[in-house]
């Protein structure tokens, strides 16, 4: 074992504080990587806070990590000392169900370990994240990242990024497709970058008009104030797929009514209670009402990838790891444009060596 | 115009009764049909007596059309005086906005002309349907009917037949492929047949203990009681599709649990209220619901040619004309097995020839 600097909530209660973690040596599949930044999801928040009711603390949230190999196992292979990874929402699973064997750990039938507060099947305890220094990953859930990226703006493409990637993909997306992105949060504004990206005409569906600049600035053709019934009236039937980013409760036939026939409305926003939906608003129209979870490890590669190729990364503000408790009450009134990402320097700890 | 006997309601609370019509003389695309047998869809019954508000009186109800062609219009190219018949629940289109263009005339951007009350393109008036002795349809919505079929069993093939049909192959169901059937009605006893007669295992949830034997015969391998949780859970992550054939409020969450990853819940019941669906039922499992709505006129001549081949039509109970008050009354107490069907031959009013 080998001690990491971290930040952790002891409690649902309590703001998040120094703690000082130990961490698995290195065996031989593993990675050990020191961490230079991380994004600030809001699933961190709710983790931390136990929203969820199902946090085990202390509680040391963080699954949108970059950084620096420093010591690989003697069974690695994809790495090497000084190599820029990252690490996303699972750090393992089960690698043999048929969703593993698919590419698709994230809906691994036992259950993928997730980046922190999930049974640790090495330790025994629950994994800790990324609020930290230091984390220790097996190689097969260590992705690459193209160095030529800002690496503190890619952090959120592990969590944010592909949550949009991948249903955006799944449902093919692209040129002469019209396509609405709901939402323009952390979430939303990757969902713009990338459908702008794969070649769709790209609608926002927004309460903000305040937004509309920078939603075009991010990729939008074209913003719909969802508040105002006459503009979505406008928008009926016109929609190849929609991407519904939103957390909170909100009126889910309004926009079930503006796909095609045949289109598809895919919800990665999880909201806590049921939404309410018409039957006639699917029938008519032979629509489909999807959901999508972040993405499997190939597609995490792909989308890395992607985003080197094009340039894409998200829009960050930078802050120290003290700042994080600020941070989390500014997330909840919406106020950051459009991730927090954690300067991982800050932390300040001398790396705590084996 | 020539006169058709037939049956309508006058009011919404008045029980149907016999009424003469003017029907339209055959346009050259037209064909002039005597009915046989028309089945009694619950739709029948909501329009009747205006559930859906939208009634305009005289109502007379029946989209389960079967008969002989009496005369044909100078165009008609596809039938002749002596063929056997069906019309279902569309009579026109526009046919040519992209939906009728690709064969789905039930999704008409301009609406379709259901064959009763559904503004008449040629009447001015309101369409009526097939509680009477005779009716005239374009060609291009007037199917043809294997001659092999019971035609009084064959007649709810056009709306219950068609409505179940579409969805299965729609999701491409078939051999290899685990299938549930949401209840056993009138559409539910046909999602049946065909879900088996596709090759898939095929599972029905009822809430009725003394339907199982029923449905074994009917296709289904296995019977679940949605009511026992026990029985429920087993069948978690199970299906590839799930067919809903339920117009009562029900818990939808129940049976998305119950897909595999990437499955699909098809709505083609209409429960006149909301559905509260929780969101990660669907972002678990990567999972769909959607809705299907009848089926177009080509398909459905692909239904019944199917059911040619494979000696498929509904289990009925035939009536007479004057017994349609009670089997409304019977049909709201779900009781039938599993679809009436009016023999029109008791109309007993003399052809109202031309």
């Amino acid at each position: 074992m080998y001690t990491a600097n971290a930040y952790a909530a002891q409690s649902a209660h309590s703001a998040l504080a120094p703690i000082v973690l130990q961490r698995r040596e290195p065996l031989p599949e593993d990675v050990r990587i020191d961490i230079l930044y991380c994004g600030v999801c809001h699933s961190d928040l709710h983790q931390a806070r136990n929203e969820w009711n199902a946090t085990t603390y202390p509680c040391v949230p963080g699954h949108e990590i970059v950084g620096r190999v420093a010591q690989v196992g003697s069974g690695v292979t994809k790495f090497k000392p000084g190599d820029v990874v990252a690490v996303g929402c699972m750090v393992d699973s089960c690698r043999t169900c048929p969703s593993c064997a698919d590419g698709l750990e994230q809906h691994c039938e036992h259950g993928p370990v997730f980046t922190y507060n999930s049974p640790d099947r090495h330790s025994g305890g629950m994994t800790y994240g990324g609020y930290a220094d230091s984390i220790v990953v097996d190689e097969a859930f260590v992705l690459r990242l193209p160095e030529k990226l800002d690496l503190a703006a890619a952090a959120p493409l592990l969590c944010a990024g592909i949550t949009t990637y991948s249903p955006l993909r799944h449902w093919k997306v692209g040129p002469g497709q019209r396509v609405g992105i709901i939402g323009l949060g952390g979430l939303g504004h990757m969902a713009l970058k990338f459908a702008h990206a794969f070649g769709a005409e790209v609608v926002l569906f927004t309460t903000s008009p305040g937004k509309a600049k920078d939603a075009r600035r991010l990729g939008a053709d074209e913003i719909v104030l969802s508040k105002d019934p006459d503009a979505m009236a406008r928008q009926a039937s016109r929609f190849d797929f929609i991407l519904d980013t939103v957390s909170a409760p909100h009126d889910i036939d309004a926009y079930l009514n503006l796909l095609k026939r045949d289109g598809t409305l895919t919800l990665v926003g999880v909201p806590p209670e049921s939404l309410p939906v018409m039957p006639f608003s699917l029938i008519g129209g032979r629509r489909r009402l999807a959901g999508s979870l972040i993405g499997g490890i190939r597609e995490t590669q792909e989308m890395l990838d992607f985003c080197g190729e094009h340039g894409i990364v998200c829009d960050i503000e930078l802050i120290p790891i003290q700042g994080i408790n600020e941070a989390f009450e500014r997330l909840l009134k919406s106020d950051v444009k459009y991730r927090f990402v954690i300067d991982m320097a800050t932390l300040g700890g001398e790396p705590s060596g084996n």
